[in-house]
């Protein structure tokens, strides 16, 4: 039961903010108004991250577990800002990975599920607005817009007034009118407009419609990487993961669903923070190899690994039933290559009809998933038909929402 | 993370399985069929109850806590059914009480959210066929069917496709085709037909329809009280909010939407089972009063309350928004209404629109939960303007399912 008050404040232990691409520190430790894009870059800038004083942090936990707060709050150590009103999302996080015995036989491998979608809105966009809203808020914020591929404008909607803040600004696709994403936001207070075909057409038309508010900080932009915070929300699969099974007993693959790839890059970010805190060895336990899995018809990230880049070039969407891979650029490419790489992992495109194929089978089996989350299985099931992921290895795909969208969308 | 197997087997610890109206034992402890209604009463008999041996479980669990098996599990020795395999059902149950803020101002009480939502296929009803279905195979059942007024069919359909029965066969009433209950159902392995304008009209025609196979026994019928393992797994309700809240603080009133009526009579079986395990005492910790709420336009149960009646005549419904409201009749009626005046509650009906309006004001206070949910806010207003819930009170709302499907069927 969640009952006693706080009040928002920053992690003391912060060391610095850093820019992603420089290692630049780019702002003070006191934040006096809410983090963008970097100012060391060209403009827009490049994504922020956050940098604790993991010694401190190491020295003060000790051998102790994590916190006792609910959710992802166990993990507030590592968490840029504190205090919360328990209110405010103590029911978003712990997500357990569960075996799938059927799975594991049809597929020859020892295959887990992690399945976001018992977030209060139903996916792991919750992790991360819940953080990032919350870490705007303590450097000032007092509104928020963001373009949305659909769950995160959700999420935003949701921890917006959870605050009680104006109603957060969305932008969606022009085809999303009318659909559940668009009456979820507006449930949750959401002012919600409509412009493009994705998530970088309505962002576009955002910033420019707004470019003044933006500038004076009436608006903070909550796009995709666009603010650290998210990031710091998402990488709490990370933690999660390693609780659950253990650091010398991790899966050996870990297979993601890639559209802005905040998740992919967070859980490996977890698993650094957890290195530095000594309760992960990189000598002793392997670390997953990390897969991005995206739509063969937006499939950015894919195109840059196998090309060999540092970077990802946005591309032209073909449009895919997994509203959430419909996402043609990615901000944080570098970082999202650079996991793969690190990791020794790889990326994957997916066919819509394999997707659409996986979606029947995880439902058949009991998994209440939606597309993006499929995406995974049909990749899992490209990487065994090529042979690159063996008989026998330790999988977990990541299920980042519910099935209730999915199903929304194929009357629309 | 949930891994190791077991095996589908009766708890020893049943002491006998009687008739929720005469109390008489109608079946052995070896139960070498799936149980129905008992055979006590005229046909087609009253609702069964499963009696545990509290004094041998109350030694053998002295002074310690829970199990440690996920989700409901927990709680399994005071559960009918065991060993089930891991992957079968760990994600449901373990929601907790959240006090809101903004809704204690609003409200004038202690104001608690207890959200089943984030159960897998998003209501309180994967409790009770998590149970109910694995009771039925324990006892030998193949296949079940039932008639739904929405969720239920849908959780039968996901925990039947988890232990790799044939597709649970599921009646919906005609104008459910199409909508989202239609889908997640099929999408979980049922065979969906379609009858009557209700639930109670669905039942009807299946029944008909399977006669031979239901007395065969090639079919086991799910349908709310019609089998004792449902209650079972609804009352961990009950479990949760006493761990939640703790003994000595339990909540004066529990407000609960009222379709059959399963998990208000759970509730209150697990409390009385928790005082035989000597976890509850009842001279020193004030139970929470019961109130049932359903829609003016299907008020059965409240109808029969306010008439001083042992049971619950059926009605003819108008229909209402909160589709788990829909419910004309109530075959544990006597249970229902002996809960409400042992616990000293009461019965409310709310109109349709104040069940709409909760909905919206649940949405701005950022709690996503279906309009059945949202009848127990406005029963909660109304019996604050009537003065029958004082200033102050502590107040758990139960809210039911989260907020896809209410919002999904706006469109239809």
């Amino acid at each position: 039961m969640v009952e006693s008050e706080g009040r928002i404040h920053l992690n003391p232990d912060i060391a610095r903010v850093v820019c992603s691409v420089t290692g630049s520190e780019t702002e003070a430790k006191q934040f006096s108004r809410p983090l963008g894009l970097c100012g060391c870059c060209p403009p827009p800038g490049k994504p922020l991250v956050v940098v604790y004083e993991l010694d401190t942090i190491r020295e003060r936990l000790g051998d102790t577990g994590w916190g006792t707060d609910p959710g992802i709050w166990r993990y507030g150590a590592l968490l840029p800002v504190l205090g919360l009103p328990p209110s405010y999302a103590p029911d978003v996080g712990l997500t357990q990975a569960v075996r799938s015995e059927s799975l594991t036989r049809e597929n020859g491998v020892d295959l887990y599920l992690k399945n976001e979608g018992s977030n209060p809105t139903g996916s792991f966009k919750d992790r991360g607005l819940a953080v990032g809203i919350a870490l705007g808020v303590a450097c000032g914020a007092k509104r928020f817009c963001l373009p949305t591929q659909g769950n995160a404008g959700v999420a935003a909607a949701l921890f917006s007034t959870r605050l009680s803040l104006p109603g957060c600004l969305v932008y969606m696709p022009e085809n999303y009118r009318g659909g559940l994403y668009h009456r979820e936001a507006e449930l949750f207070g959401a002012e919600v407009r409509f412009a493009g075909a994705n998530i970088a057409a309505a962002g576009k038309v955002m910033r420019e419609a707004h470019a003044d508010e933006l500038a004076s900080g009436q608006l903070v932009d909550m796009s995709t990487f666009f603010e650290p915070g998210r990031l710091e929300g998402k990488k709490t699969m990370g933690f999660e993961i390693v609780e659950d099974f253990g650091p010398g007993k991790l899966p050996d693959w870990i297979i993601y669903p890639t559209g802005g790839g905040t998740g992919l890059v967070g859980i490996w970010k977890a698993f650094q923070e957890l290195i530095a805190l000594g309760r992960l060895d990189p000598t002793e336990h392997s670390l997953p190899r990390m897969v991005a899995v995206q739509s063969e018809n937006c499939a950015p990230v894919i195109e840059a690994f196998h090309r060999g880049l540092d970077h990802v070039e946005p591309v032209e969407s073909e449009g895919t039933v997994a509203d959430g891979l419909d996402v043609p650029g990615a901000i944080m490419g570098h970082g999202i290559l650079a996991t793969i790489r690190e990791s020794g992992g790889t990326a994957v495109a997916v066919s819509e009809v394999a997707i659409i194929d996986a979606f029947r089978v995880l439902g058949r089996n009991g998994i209440a998933a939606s597309y993006e989350g499929a995406a995974t299985l049909a990749a899992l099931r490209k990487l065994r038909a090529d042979g690159l992921v063996a008989v026998g290895s330790r999988v977990l795909l990541l299920l980042t929402a519910n099935h209730f969208v999915s199903l929304g969308r194929e009357s629309t």
